[in-house]
């Protein structure tokens, strides 16, 4: 059962947050969330799995910026979301797929209990000027199923803002 | 909750509508959609949300058409679909996936009550000749928690076509 | 409703098989599947829906293996898996997404009733040297509405390892 959009908003302030919150981004069974002006890129010729790969950080500034299609940039949500009882999702918004760009790579699932900003895996099919501030996806919400243990691996929890990956933390231990 | 293919037969004229509808296109739990002969690309050195981008169209010609790497296309499917009471969901197929197509660009989440032609954007991984009226994608539906309010944003509600993204509106309001 | 992870490991033996099976690799609604070793790519100038593509195997060595931005490259799950009564899915992790690797192409989306390995297909934006035997991706579980009928294809069904695209079948009949 995917919530519907009058249930997100009676769900605030008890297993759902989102901060901030405006009515006018409710659909009628997501929520949308905002870009935020902040951006990482990798910076490493070749990327590997199993080192902490070097990062640059970039502003989006007031006129937009414009994504070249061979390139990762990682963002983030303007929004900071925490869910219980509920498994989030993000998605991309059909307006923002039309135009070729990608807000996550295979990665839109979450985990009931996580708490922080999203990062966006943000990808383009051709060259294009992006804007922060801009509604550049959806949030959506499944109920789960019997109990359960909440999301509480030392990686993304309680971020406090974009997170590059730390995959290679898998092969340390 | 999934709809089963069983169920989205007896949904059929009631809370689901796709037109044209063949028995031999329902799978265990989905429905298969077919491709329109009908693309679009964009005609813009670099696209920008914030204007509604130059677009021109293609027809896939019955010996089909090579589409290439670094080229969104957007197509549509042959049906027309209608859902209440439940969220229709939009995937590929993974004969089509297998060739390095996709068919969404993290876009395949829909609203309940939407009426329309799904526009589809289309980007492969490698050079691939693809022909009109392949069963090229899926459609899913998800039950909706609770009451809600209808899909019937201006933008995409009964359309009659391929819609290219009208982003920019979000701009000027 | 998904599955919580403490569900999935309680269904095991009965409507879920994963073999092998490893607790450390339970998420609080899915579970982790590792990338074994064999990997497909593509051997054609321009792919054909129509036809069956020729592809050449790679084996990902002890030290790993470069992949290139515009390759498609099939891999699969180290392990088989077994699904009824629910609907399984498939999806990447966020470790895996921050650094731009695709797990598969719009095609995450599975059947109930379906048994073999999971066919991934793995697209990267930037160069990145990957590992075998790491978490790639996650399976979690919907439940499916009324009854249905399992999944019974002849194309992927009891599948013994990776397989390319048989689209070219749907042409045939």
């Amino acid at each position: 059962m995917i919530l519907s959009g009058k249930q997100i908003k009676d769900s605030l302030g008890k297993d759902i947050v989102i901060e901030p919150f405006n009515e006018k981004q409710i659909n009628p069974n997501s929520y949308n969330l905002k870009l935020h002006n902040e951006l990482l890129v990798y910076d490493e010729e070749v990327l590997d799995m199993k080192k902490p790969n070097k990062t640059k950080k970039l502003i989006i500034p007031e006129e937009g910026i414009v994504l070249e299609p061979r390139k990762l940039y990682l963002g983030r949500t303007l929004e900071y979301t925490e869910t219980d009882k509920y498994v989030p999702m993000l998605e991309g918004r059909s307006s923002i797929g039309r135009l070729g760009v990608f807000i996550h790579v295979t990665a839109g699932f979450g985990d009931v209990g996580f708490k922080g900003y999203w990062t966006l895996e943000i990808f383009c099919v051709e060259p294009i000027r992006i804007y922060s501030g801009v509604e550049i996806c959806q949030i959506y919400y499944h109920d789960v199923g019997g109990d359960y243990e909440k999301y509480s691996s030392g990686k993304y929890q309680n971020n406090k803002g974009i997170q590059p990956s730390l995959l290679y933390k898998d092969f340390i231990n």
